[in-house]
């Protein structure tokens, strides 16, 4: 039995140090058991990565172990929760040992950032695939939801959209770059906005973050709360390695704002927040190293147009350049289409 | 994009009611949000079903979905957790909406009669397989551990064992049977022991749900809690079903005994007790209409040619019947073999 399922997750995914931080219970029975402290609420999110779905069959298992679990810490700093603990369930083709040891240093490097704690998991034979569930914790009422946006809120992201989109484009081959690598590492190194979503707890009126393109997480918001945004497209901050390339001309800045707009794989925080409190929170942000940058407004309108046949309101994103409507595509990342 | 993942994710997982029973946000968020009433501990558990490794190609969705579920809350009820909420990633080579409506009433029953809310999930597309992570609560410190059974602890199951293995066995046409519907539904219609788990906190000493086989299952509390175990053969609880293909000779005896004790599939709850609160357990659950079934005995021996080199206890399991010892092959259910 000495390359069994049981070894395998021995060695790879069970670290000493159960004890650790609410675990009472770690890797190693039927279940995890894990202390809750009062006054505290848990975060609970699952997200699945398939190979040739959300990933290429030549990955580099480093990259892949590193942002299977970025994209799950992503949903917990969208909603402001601090990350504590992650059960990771791996389908692997076989056993493949170097690759699985490289897939499990770039978890851990990540998990060991953020202090998250692996505490359960499941080692099944099948096609690559990977899903991991992660868990926070939330100061209880304070959790940054989608449905409460109101009107004039600023709406604000954390960092440069568009490059993991660039870097998709450029695996895919649909796009062609001299200086690839900046775009593809923001592709495959997700960083989750962690702390930032932690600060937001007291300032912003909803938050997401950017998985499927801005336009398309952002229409969640608007759809949940009900409202509809400006977002003032020479205002979107891109990144130095984007606008060199609009600087060659390798790109233009439709193109760029494109990628910005509608391409996934950004995850940067999108969050909506009341104009008088914007000011405050760039003060708390800048003592602690982070910024945030202004995109767009909410709006209610008195629009019966655009009320569907169930009451519900459709919503709309203005796209605008120095006032004036620009027309973009807005599709957003869907892998069933 | 009325084919939508969206669209599909609302409208066979997304139901009503997110507000009960500690789900403050539930689908349709980045994360759900759980409140954790003090004095419970949170127990979390995944486990993955792959197609081909797990179930069949041409399984039936209704009992797919069912058994997703069960045996997640069955490693819920094996730690004596009471099952609350879910999450569900599933990934579907395409959007066939009649097995999704098949898939969803199997999960959805197994749900209702626990009171299991699904408060989150991810669907994907690739080659099918379903991931859920189920979330219950346990008093704090009442969680039932592999790590505590004690010498002269008598063990227990919680009812008859082999069918799951007599069902997969039909299926994989290694076995003949005539009458082979009772074992096809043990192996896909798995009942998850949550009652009886949660009478379980105050009088078992260890405890685990029989998933890979009575002797695979077993050696994990034996190895953690490094003790050894004499298991009778001829108190092995079997089904009706199995002792009637004993009695027509379809089957020895000690064919019925291989499937009980090396079979998975089972998901009865394995759990020693101390000798002195065994009449109390059984009289307790005998007023709830339930029942448990003693197998063996629990042996802490002076055993030093069991000792490995990390100066751990090598497990063994001693089956006897009627006294006599009986060799059995015990290799257990491990799917990278």
């Amino acid at each position: 039995m000495s390359k069994s399922e049981f070894d395998i997750i021995k060695r790879y995914f069970q670290r000493a140090n159960n004890a650790a931080d609410g675990v009472i219970i770690g890797i190693g029975d039927d279940c995890a058991i894990l202390d809750i402290p009062v006054g505290q609420q848990l975060a609970v999110t699952t997200d699945s990565l398939v190979c040739g779905v959300h990933f290429f069959e030549d990955v580099d298992a480093y990259r892949l172990g590193y942002k299977s679990l970025a994209v799950n810490l992503s949903d917990l700093a969208a909603m402001g929760a601090t990350a504590k603990w992650v059960s990771l369930a791996i389908t692997l083709p076989e056993i493949d040992e170097p690759w699985l040891a490289e897939f499990c240093r770039g978890f851990f490097t990540l998990a060991d950032k953020y202090n998250v704690q692996l505490v359960g998991g499941d080692t099944t034979k099948g096609p690559l695939s990977i899903t991991v569930s992660a868990k926070g914790l939330v100061p209880s009422g304070k959790a940054l939801t989608r449905y409460n946006a109101k009107n004039n809120d600023i709406i604000c992201v954390s960092g440069p959209l568009g490059d993991g989109a660039v870097g998709l484009a450029l695996k895919l081959e649909e796009l062609s770059l001299t200086n690839r690598q900046p775009f593809i590492d923001a592709l495959e190194f997700t960083e989750p906005r962690l702390l930032l979503g932690s600060q937001l707890i007291n300032y912003a009126s909803s938050c997401i973050d950017i998985s499927d393109g801005l336009s398309q997480d952002l229409s969640h918001i608007l759809k949940q709360s009900q409202c509809h945004a400006d977002i003032h497209l020479e205002t979107l901050p891109l990144s130095d390695a984007l606008k060199k390339q609009i600087e060659l001309k390798n790109l233009s800045l439709l193109q760029a704002w494109q990628f910005a707009v509608t391409g996934g794989d950004d995850y940067e925080l999108l969050f909506t927040i009341p104009r008088e409190k914007l000011t405050q929170l760039k003060e708390n942000l800048r003592v602690i190293g982070l910024t945030c940058f202004e995109i767009g407004t909410i709006k209610v309108l008195d629009d019966v147009s655009a009320i569907d046949s169930k009451k519900s309101l459709i919503p709309s994103i203005t796209f605008t350049h120095l006032q004036q409507p620009i027309d973009l595509n807005i599709d957003g990342w869907d892998h069933f289409k």
